[in-house]
């Protein structure tokens, strides 16, 4: 088979498309043929040198994929070859094949195109198990999400509204705001002339947001937890604005507030199985009813994946970057 | 009555005796005849004038009490004048009487003495909230408890043993870790000549603490994220050492980590409610069996609280220093 490699660490066009072995599935493993994958921040940071593959992933790029089930590993029940699917990866999904614990796998929702479904694992994960498992969003709370227009972004607002939440969004274009506005967003603010702090102050009469889903990190850390509402929390899932900053613990102990960082990728077999089920369970029948739908902003051949980094790198794109194989 | 009033911010010698108006219970809360109070780190803090009482609490110090009710405002059912209680307060303890709301009273456990019981409400719904309802520690989990020996630190250890966790401990003391020892801490850290990251990675394969209960808050934010396990729960509840510091959140999101700060008493009555709910469900049967008890280093005259305050200024004490109402 063909797979994006990565010749050395640098920019975008360092990603070749190369021929490499096809991967064997193991025991509670499938084989799956790849539709089609999505570029996620973390496979530029991988790209770049900055983010290696946890052990035993694919040393190819790529967290999400949908496709066809080519091969059943031993032990794999529930699934059949030839089922269309979607699913979360440590790795791998930048080509034609590739290999998958069971426990990632998703069937396509109903209603969604196989090649489209390939822009839902990775944000619906994220999304629940940062904003529903672990923050507990409620009903009337408050959720401010910064990169309100990003692919996480996108699913982050469509799912809090679906619960009754309230939502704020930070991004840096009108257009991107006007989007934002288009899946429920109720307050919209522009980082680059307004500052969040202010705006959510004034949009709730200085009450605050109850959970922040932040992709800067220590750039927005000050502001996020002057920002967060009494027993708020900040989760963290991206470092964009850096990895080292000030916490106020007085701060956030006068708030009782939480500051959480998680990522995905590096979790064992049964934490990712048990967020995906979750997600089975509580996103798959938004998306299927038509309340929640994939946001692809466009699709680009995998065998020209730098194309696709340029694109995410350039910050232009509202949703996700396919990148569907040959 | 008399109670404990504060002449100016300052020294333990601006705590003085004084005559005041008898308080009068309002609707849902009742009158108590106190017995004892407790001194708590706050109250310091309050008497430095580095921590002003919450909007609608008495204005004397003491947040535990314990005592007979002797009046009840109108709406309270469940409690009669005479019952011996115990309670956490918003303030007011360091005095003859006090007002109460009536969902923060506890009955004194079983095998209790009354007086002995003013050592409970404030560290047993300080641990069972943070480590438990918070941090969910489970059995075989690590609980690392900075401050062993104090108030909260025994509180800690018991109850973190009673339900299966292992506990490290930090004191400055070997007749200090020698008693945390004795209430079953299974790793003793004496920090003044030993690193608690390095010795929590020894005793651990590397692997760390799932929770941290942590007074010291900006001193320690940096090792504590660093001592922490992967899934780890940092919950600080003093800031001893600084109200600022660095909090490395790459290396926080590489554990999938989490850092909350809280407080009791700025809480709401229906939170505080929910605790000692809570408390009275779960640590209170552990108290009547003996398997947890209370810890009082001595007791001290109210009318002397100032005696009281030095004690714990001191650090020389172990558990509680309560003061006996005259």
């Amino acid at each position: 088979m063909h797979a994006i490699t990565i010749s050395e660490p640098g920019g975008p066009e360092n990603l070749t498309w190369t021929e490499v072995p096809d991967p064997v599935p193991g025991e509670g493993e499938v084989l799956v043929e790849v539709v089609a994958s999505a570029v996620n921040r973390a496979d530029i940071m991988q790209r770049q040198g900055h983010y290696d593959p946890p052990p035993g992933a694919s040393a190819y790029p790529g967290l999400e994929c949908s496709g066809r089930i080519a091969a059943l590993g031993p032990g794999v029940s529930g699934w059949s070859v030839g089922d269309e699917v979607c699913a979360l990866l440590a790795g791998g999904g930048y080509a034609q094949k590739v290999v998958i614990p069971a426990g990632q796998l998703l069937p396509v929702p109903e209603g969604i195109d196989l090649k489209q479904a390939a822009a839902l694992p990775e944000v619906a994960c994220t999304v629940w198990s940062n904003v529903f498992m672990l923050a507990h969003l409620r009903p009337g709370e408050l959720l401010l999400v910064h990169g309100g227009s990003s692919g996480i972004g996108t699913m982050a607002i469509q799912l809090a509204k679906a619960i009754g939440a309230r939502v704020a969004v930070t991004a840096g274009t009108k257009e991107k705001l006007d989007f934002c506005a288009e899946l429920g967003a109720d307050i919209l603010i522009n980082y680059r002339d307004q500052d969040f702090v202010a705006e959510i102050e004034r949009a709730t009469d200085g009450k605050g947001a109850d959970v922040i889903l932040d992709n800067m990190g220590a750039k927005y850390l000050g502001r996020n937890v002057e920002t967060l509402a009494v027993n708020g929390r900040l989760m963290i899932i991206g470092m964009q604005g850096g990895t080292k900053g000030e916490l106020n613990i007085g701060l956030l102990l006068g708030k009782r507030g939480a500051v959480s960082a998680t990522s995905l990728r590096a979790r064992p077999l049964s934490e990712k199985a048990a967020i995906v089920a979750a997600v089975r369970e509580h996103v798959w029948p938004l998306i299927a009813s038509g309340v929640v739908r994939p946001v692809v902003d466009r699709e680009v051949p995998m065998t020209d994946a730098a194309e696709g980094h340029r694109v995410v790198e350039g910050s232009g794109h509202i949703g996700k970057v396919l990148l569907v194989a040959p």
